[in-house]
């Protein structure tokens, strides 16, 4: 048998939706790959918020789709600010031999990432200057990178179309760009062109059966299953969202995680909230404060929330409380350590028996008792999500990798 | 005017029933005291479980039923093993300037009490090592406690009558007897016999009009405010629970706190559980197991208890999960740092003008922004008692003493 070749994506599938199976049809198409694996986030997402339906789920989703292997995201890339999530990412599909990546973006072609990666490189110790003094002035971290970004592309008009570093999948697909250049430079980047509306958009185009996956969870919240939703999602996910919410009684979402994350917070007080991964000095009193005030998740971030954190920073340092992640333990554990299987295709085994003798990391089937203190964090993650709705803790020792034929 | 003369009294409340208004009147009769001062536990009591209704209503359940003072015994004691709660309740008397203090044992005389204590110490050596040999052999603390006594005892006829260890009423008045000789010798202990059922018998006896406080618990938990109930305890202690029944839609109790003890545990895992007050060697794993695998606190203490830990020791330490209270801010907190004022009655008042001079700790009548440290895991769990309760936390900002007129 002639050796397969993969094509790696990195995805949180929260919840799978048409876009999603376009990216997978498109991956396959362009680089031609045999294989395409995902790299996906487990229960808890780069926007600090608990998954609308777990990893097992979203996993069958994934491989009904178009996926032949579901590698999970440890829990320490993803949540954790772009650059970190993207070398977790990319490290593990440089693990699992990918030769290849596709990301979605709003540019839709590489080369301006290519030409941004390198005027940033140029330009490092300028940028990072500007980064420190427009941060310095109260502006939120996120927003001084594309300021200062914007600042060395006035001024850089030979280096070609530059990336729009405003896009929030252009900022991600940055990130992979920069992390393979230094991890992996010989895998081969590809990106297609999101399309429908954008990420954070709440409207939706029916005609177009696009709906980003935050319209589709408001829309499923407020109203259900309603025929946009339908025409936007495959029948799996729509079947998938039905069974989670008949099991659980609802969606992950950081309402219903609320009445747990406040006492973690009034016990453990702003000192110990200081040591927890991400956390800004000052911020750890605010969010004392506010968890004893306010009677609500909206009212509690609103009480949080100033310019100075972006929203989801405030959020994924709340989901390192809720998991009991600081800022010790988050250092500690700067690169992958294992590929975690969560599912797989017949052509996703074939693939993984043909390589795991080569893999970079050691493969991991089944999360049996382990000192790994990597996963140890991933099922710490998934128990508290477990908690959280209403299921039992230990999913992670029960469930097999999902098999799909 | 002359000075007045005060008695203390050691209680819980938990809540108050005819037994305890017995007390507080004997208390006055036997030592002819001017006031009642009680030192009265918070929202967590010493068996390691949150109070049946909150402080604030206890303490007016106190005023009116014969005590002039009412100061909450802080935390770091209420939640102790029977000696150190002795030694902060007796500390704290002592502060107050109470020349006397009255309790409840089975005994119902201090002669045995006095000749226990003076046996002990002038045993003391042989007392420790015989205790240290009978807990090596598997055997919880308190039980080799009092089986090492009896065999001190046996050997020691010419001590005179001894007091029996083995009940729980006199093992507390011993600790208050031994504090009291340590802290303050000049103080005059009384005790008065315990009428009716013992501390842990559920039966009631209608006709005595006495009832213990789990009985009451139990059958109020069952069954509501029965005419057994209501035979056993004073009008206002009726009102009360009626009271807080409505606005908590319940009472405080480990079943109702469960659901945010369990995420606590699991969250912190053994490595961290290792570093909670009172925590033995070993049971923190035994701990975070049982919470991944219990779904009722029922269940989970189930799962928990073995014969080396007593039931009341492993609800204390869960106590102190919850509250967030380490062994490192258990150890720092060795004594009484203040008077907390909870209530008072006018005869009360004046007590306390005339003698705030001359108290061996400042008085607090408000919890008003502190520092204090004792303070503070006072607040703390009192905040983690109105989450568990339905409330809204801050209650020890916004209530003022009780005035009973």
């Amino acid at each position: 048998m002639s050796v397969m070749k993969a094509a790696g994506v990195v995805v949180e599938y929260n919840p799978l939706h048409n876009g999603h199976v376009h990216h997978l049809k498109e991956t396959r198409r362009l680089t031609g790959a045999d294989v395409v694996i995902a790299v996906m986030s487990g229960n808890f997402l780069q926007r600090g918020e608990p998954a609308f339906i777990d990893k097992w789920m979203r996993t069958e989703l994934a491989l009904c789709s178009g996926a032949d292997i579901v590698f999970e995201l440890p829990y320490r890339f993803a949540v954790a600010q772009a650059s970190e999530f993207a070398e977790g990412a990319i490290g593990i599909l440089a693990a699992a031999r990918c030769g290849m990546f596709c990301f979605g973006s709003e540019d839709g072609s590489v080369e301006p990432f290519r030409n941004t990666l390198r005027l940033l490189q140029e330009e490092e110790s300028g940028y990072d200057a500007e980064v420190r003094r427009i941060v310095k002035t109260g502006i939120s971290y996120p927003a001084a990178l594309s300021r200062a970004y914007r600042s060395i592309a006035d001024v850089s008009a030979d280096a070609g179309p530059l990336a729009d570093l405003t896009k929030p999948n252009n900022i991600l697909g940055f990130h992979y760009m920069k992390a393979a250049s230094s991890i992996t430079p010989e895998m081969a980047a590809f990106t297609i062109e999101r399309t429908g509306t954008g990420y954070h958009e709440l409207g939706a185009d029916p005609d177009s059966g696009i709906m980003s996956a935050t319209a589709i969870r408001k829309a499923v919240m407020a109203e259900g299953l309603t025929s946009d939703v339908l025409h936007a999602i495959p029948d799996h996910t729509a079947d998938a969202l039905e069974r989670f919410r008949k099991a659980h009684g609802g969606f992950g979402g950081w309402d219903r995680f609320w009445p747990i994350l406040r006492p973690l917070i009034i016990r453990d007080g702003a000192s110990r909230l200081k040591e927890v991964a991400e956390m800004t000095e000052g911020l750890e009193y605010r969010i004392a404060r506010a968890a004893h005030e306010a009677s609500s998740y909206t009212e509690f971030m609103g009480a949080v929330k100033t310019k100075r954190y972006t929203w989801t920073r405030i959020q994924r340092i709340l989901t390192h409380i809720l998991c009991g992640m600081d800022k010790n333990e988050f250092s500690r554990l700067s690169h992958p350590r294992y590929l975690r299987l969560l599912g797989m295709t017949a052509a996703g085994r074939t693939y993984l028996n043909q390589n795991k003798d080569r893999f970079g990391l050691p493969l991991l089937s089944r999360a049996a008792s382990t000192d790994d203190p990597m996963l140890k964090a991933d099922i710490r993650a998934s128990d508290l999500y477990a908690i959280g709705t209403g299921d039992r803790p230990g999913k992670d020792f029960r469930t097999p990798p999902i098999i799909a034929d």
